[in-house]
């Protein structure tokens, strides 16, 4: 969908950005199954519908008349808004089931819960899950295309897309480019999905934590680790905070909030060893003085709202490629 | 709406199934109240828009700019689901109102937070209440249309009816059926719905449990009784097993679990004496390993999912009904 | 909107009602920052709404693909429901967040929260928050318009602006016409609102209840004091019951729930000394028995339901001004 195509017709708004290539995934379970090719067409997928999102009427008719469940095994009040309106943006129906109240709490298997949807007619799902691999193991059940939107501590692949998105909008391309992504990396989903995507395009990762957070076996992933913030400074044109999980702390697996903040926290004295034109990320909700500064997250160099607003156009990108699919 | 007319035209969409019959409920209470022509004429109505349930658009403009109200004062991701999507399918708008948080919960009566939804200008109500009787008392007391989704033990007339056109669809009529109903039937607004309306389209019934959950004066609504499941396999059509409620269990009125279920529960052994064709039913959420095990569950004389999407198609019609005649 | 004009075309549903008045402000914080014009023409353009209401398509094109943001921090059944449904009429879609599961219980600010929203491309917030002065706090941080549905014992603007126009409805003018305002007036975002609005109208106010609940400082917004309901029964045209928090009584500023019912309630006794016409209004939910009599709240005087009736075109209108405004 270039510009000049969108502003033509209906039938025109369902094209895709790339002339040649052509997506056949049913579901987006982790961007590890992903080529490099893919992930791009998502991301330029992703651009033609950033336009969408500056005109007075957000909308367009790609998905009428489609319905896609949003099910929140484990809750999420922001990327549940996010899908929300992404699927609002192409015009389909949603409908919600959350974890609380959900015939899970009445001893139905997850598989069962999902069968039941599909049953309902729905055209695509969107699946948070606790468990690692959940969505994977639904797809092979079900015929509705299923996106991950979060299982354990797998993956997040639109989180991951998004924040490579943004990467690419302020930097132009991934390649060569090093990015450092700080904290709970043993963890974090939302690390692995940065990371994976982010080595398939050619870009760089350090991953930057105490040694209780950051295993050693994460180089097999294809990144360079660093128990320093500070030594990793000035190498790295953008910086990734992760959000801190708080209960973690009881576990022993963090130093205190103070240590952690003193030690992996972005702050203006940090900032100002960077590269003038860093990119401060983190994926929210932030815990102002804990990952990064007041002045660092309303500052210059943040991205952080910009990810947010990006975070709409991938998952339009994302719903729209998979339930097109289908037709 | 036949098959032919349903691909002309918005009006043609607006037509109902039987030329001669005119629907004159302003509201759905029960089965109980309905006449078997009016069983009938709303299984016809629904089985039109099944068709629409099969296009890539799956909407007709029917309750355009009506809005449709939920009102699950007990909840119920399910059923809230299910009328959620039917109402979007006939384009209608809902709004949603729970037990939890309400303002029930400030204590309003429940008239003053019908009538208070009633005021703000709904075109139909649906609602689920945790105390029998409790809908019908609201329909002579609003002038919007009242459909009951389950109100204590009394009834759950569109479960009943969802039930009824799944055995019409498969078998082709209910006239001379034979129908077993398993489980809790003292407690069950499902079995009364169904007993009720299988009973008036002229199919036999015979309900099945232990004597502490069925009553002997059940044979006052024209079924027959059986306290052994085994006895009757070779001689019904449908089995139609009720979900368990496991909290029933520590009132005594239930043997324990795993009694329960090596006497009324529906597995392969048991599948083998019946009619090659039994159908296997149920309202879910499924306990597996309870009521029936997973062989028979997802075996091919299970229509548990059937009946998931009928229910769509039902509670349209039921939606499409009860507002048309307002206009 | 005349309704001449109403009945031609899109572009004429659009045009506000006084055809001088031009709206100028992004937001609706409370009625004490607008002027006697900006209340008439808010009034004025609820009453063009009115009439959609009545249409058997409740609908206008005037928001379409514009979202509506509800931020309930602070829970709200009935106030979220209106506005929901204001929303639906003006074709706008809305996304819900409840301050139970949002963000905000992870450690993020409220300003954060909005701010997150705001990046997702929404056209208007609607904001409830415990804290007084929240959302005027937020109206300087963000570019999108944001309209206040209850902050803390500030104001609720839209609640006054609905008596306002209830009043206005049944007696022509406010020019005039006294009001008592009955109960809790210390605490009451409600009685705020109202006495602003009132005042500013022309109408005159007298606040009614025990010496601990109504303080002597009030009389600074131009408003009577009495200890005694039936000393003012034969004086006022309108008499508004505030809803009782029960909360209160635990705090030893109420006398016990019968020794305040007995004061400040309102039954057929006390109805029979007021003006024949006076108007009884409260802004539920309301407590049976305790604020008034059922006699009393759905006996003729009574406008407890068109004021629910009134508050979607009050909303409608408040909607459609701000978010025409960035256009």
């Amino acid at each position: 969908m270039t510009k000049k195509a969108s502003s033509s017709s209906k039938e025109t708004d369902r094209k895709s950005a790339g002339p040649k290539f052509v997506w056949t995934r049913k579901d987006l379970v982790g961007l590890d199954e992903l080529s490099a090719d893919e992930i791009v067409h998502i991301l330029d997928t992703a651009q033609t519908f950033q336009e969408v999102s500056t005109r007075s009427i957000k909308k367009v008719p790609a998905l009428r008349g489609k319905v896609v469940a949003l099910l929140f095994f484990e809750d999420s009040t922001r990327t549940r808004m996010s899908f929300e309106l992404a699927a609002s943006r192409l015009s389909a129906d949603t409908v919600f089931l959350s974890g609380k109240g959900s015939s899970t709490s009445k001893g139905e298997t997850t598989l069962d819960t999902v069968r039941n949807v599909e049953a309902m007619g729905v055209d695509a799902f969107v699946i948070r899950h606790s468990q690692s691999g959940a969505p994977h193991q639904l797809t092979e059940k079900v015929k509705v295309p299923i996106i991950n939107a979060g299982d354990g501590q797998h993956e997040h692949p639109t989180q991951g897309l998004l924040d490579i998105f943004t990467i690419r909008q302020r930097l132009g391309s991934l390649e060569g480019v090093k990015v450092a992504i700080v904290g709970d990396i043993a963890h974090s989903r939302v690390a692995r999905s940065n990371i994976i995507g982010l080595r398939k395009l050619g870009a760089e990762v350090v991953v930057v934590g105490p040694p209780t957070l950051v295993p050693s076996t994460i180089t097999a992933m294809g990144c360079e680790i660093s128990h320093s913030l500070d030594d990793i400074l000035d190498e790295v044109d953008v910086i990734n905070m992760l959000r801190i999980q708080f209960e973690r702390f009881e576990s022993n697996l963090f130093p205190s909030l103070r240590e952690y903040s003193s030690l992996f926290g972005m702050n203006a004295k940090r900032l100002a060893k960077c590269n003038k034109n860093v990119l401060i990320m983190h994926p929210g909700p932030i815990n102002r003085g804990v990952e990064l500064t007041s002045e660092v997250a309303d500052g210059p160099n943040s991205c952080i709202l910009q990810q947010v607003t990006n975070g709409l156009a991938v998952r339009m990108a994302v719903l729209y490629l998979v339930s097109r699919g289908r037709d």
